[in-house]
């Protein structure tokens, strides 16, 4: 599952710890902030995730005032989960303002798989070049009509000119020349709601700091599954995991990063 | 309170006990799949209930994308709340996608003794006759136009040809020819906002697991009774409550369900 | 920061544990029903904090549904955050429905210095006097064009013939004849989203049995600010922080109160 395909080196240059905890260390200190475009079941825990980082999230998905939100932001979260006429207004003026700012935008193609209507707008948002896209296994397979594999999620990656993150038992990232599988994370995190969904508004806010998605994406994984590590071990079941993953994050440091990490 | 109406046999028949634990096993391994059309309040809750014993939510009230996802669940959950203009217009195809596929739906009449509009949605939605009708005493009366007893319960379904299981501090579960009474729960599940709306998704899991609503519905609100018991032993208000209740449903099982189990 | 504007008498006279713990047993009694016209990242903790003190919450933002729930209500909270279009057409269909019972109403205008038309349609609902105005120093210096002090905030009040609650590390409540000073709360409170907007519900409930806007606002501010404080005790970051805070409201009393009080 985890093999690199043949033509993308490992990322073995980089110090993925020493880097996360810097990304961290900066967002804390930023407060960066993060406008999310997402779904009614994630904003909540998408904004506590990005408090308890210390980032500054804004969550409206008003289309007359999206453009101010983003642009006040340092980044913006689009996420195709609970698809309303409002938030369908919305996301391709998020888009807009983002890009006339030149600051990063994140897709997060939420169930393109079910509906054919949001895979059609997923497309179009492509056409916008997100910094990274985050997706599953099976939405990766809708939008790029393959399998999920190392090799595909790098060529896919090479051919949006972009950053793929897969996501799941083990997170595949890939901008296309290189590629990285993080092997942290808990399988209590998909018995979480927006889970997923939140994890990428910390993709968006370490993407404001690190405008290469690759580093960014991967970061932003390994946090992510570290501080899950840390949470299920404190946790008792699914419904006090979400605090405690919120706590693990908000004292997270780089020794708890280095000591587990597991990166390939 | 709990008296059986005269008209209609105790389900001393059925071992429920082993009957909840037989469907909540199946609903885990199945990973039932439940698209809950929900208020705003409760879309969380609802789908991180769902998750914990093991099912897949969608939530999703696009007018337009509706009929995919209602179509790929194995249940679908109307939830009367919030009941915006979206809400509105993607409840009757979320009904009609899932009697296209012979598929269960459940009601949730949230409130209709407060709105009259939102009183005369929920008759034209019985003409699609849910599965099962969950509800509140107020509601009950609203809609019936008579008080809650178990003989106006038993008689309200069998007008209906359909199962009402009408929560609180016990609950009554008819479906016109037998009535259960369910006296597990705790009182801190009124303390909790959507407690209600959220157990009515478990009604609608059982539901897609085993057709006869009668037999879902008081398996459903078993278990829940019983998951509340043991969280509140855990809990020290209605803060804790949630968690502790969402980690005593991802793990019970058929002892704790016989130990507590309180039908009459 | 915390000195009174000289204009201004101190409410040294009011002995505010024993007032809010007062207001806070008829709250419990009287299960006072707030309806909320809110954010979508504040709906479920508002209404969970309302139901700790023993509140009865409704939640739609339904135009048509709105006059009906804001009628039934004893007070009425608007907050301007995710400001889509059935919010926009519900407000003001919700401040008539409580002017007409005479029943208070409180403004939470959040972001409104993020937003021009947020602004806007902040400054037309001042039109309609509310009770109390609870706002952050960003918010206040662009409703009132001033820079946030004791004396502006109390010019403010006086200028709008209404409360100003203005939350911070230090809270400042004035009327624009007295002023008080609330010292007591928590840093977590500003790392869960929509703390203060859901701490502003029990400010609308406080004020359905205290119609002095001054009185009602302060007191919610003091029971909240204990009600963290006991929390951040017993929690382990801004994860486990809202349970423990809703514990804590559950709970409280007014020998925690007094011992906790700093006021000035």
């Amino acid at each position: 599952m985890t093999a690199a395909p043949a033509a993308l080196p490992r990322s073995a240059s980089i110090d993925w710890p020493e880097t996360a905890a810097r990304l961290l260390t900066q967002l804390r200190r930023n407060g960066t902030r993060v406008h999310a475009i997402t779904n009614a079941a994630a904003q909540v825990l998408t904004a506590n995730l990005l408090l308890a980082v210390g980032g500054t999230p804004s969550l409206t998905i008003s289309p007359d005032e999206i453009t101010a939100f983003a642009t006040r932001a340092d980044a913006l979260l689009v996420n195709l989960g609970t698809l309303d006429n409002d938030r369908r207004a919305a996301i391709p003026w998020g888009i807009a303002a983002a890009k006339a700012q030149a600051k990063p935008w994140i897709l997060d193609p939420v169930f393109v798989d079910a509906s054919p209507p949001r895979l059609e707008l997923a497309r179009l948002c492509l056409a916008g070049t997100p910094c990274v896209i985050r997706c599953n296994g099976a939405e990766f397979a809708a939008l790029s009509g393959r399998d999920p594999s190392p090799e595909s999620v790098g060529e896919y990656a090479a051919a949006l000119r972009s950053t793929v993150a897969l996501t799941g038992p083990v997170d595949w990232v890939s901008d296309g020349e290189r590629f990285v599988a993080i092997e942290n994370g808990h399988p209590l995190m998909t018995r979480v709601t927006a889970m997923g969904c939140a994890v990428t508004a910390l993709i968006a806010a370490f993407a404001a700091i690190e405008r290469e998605g690759f580093t960014a994406a991967a970061s932003a994984l390994l946090v992510a599954g570290v501080a899950a590590e840390v949470a299920a071990e404190r946790a008792a079941g699914p419904g006090s995991f979400p605090p405690a993953f919120l706590d693990a994050l908000h004292g997270l440091d780089q020794a708890q990063i280095r000591a587990r990490a597991r990166l390939a």
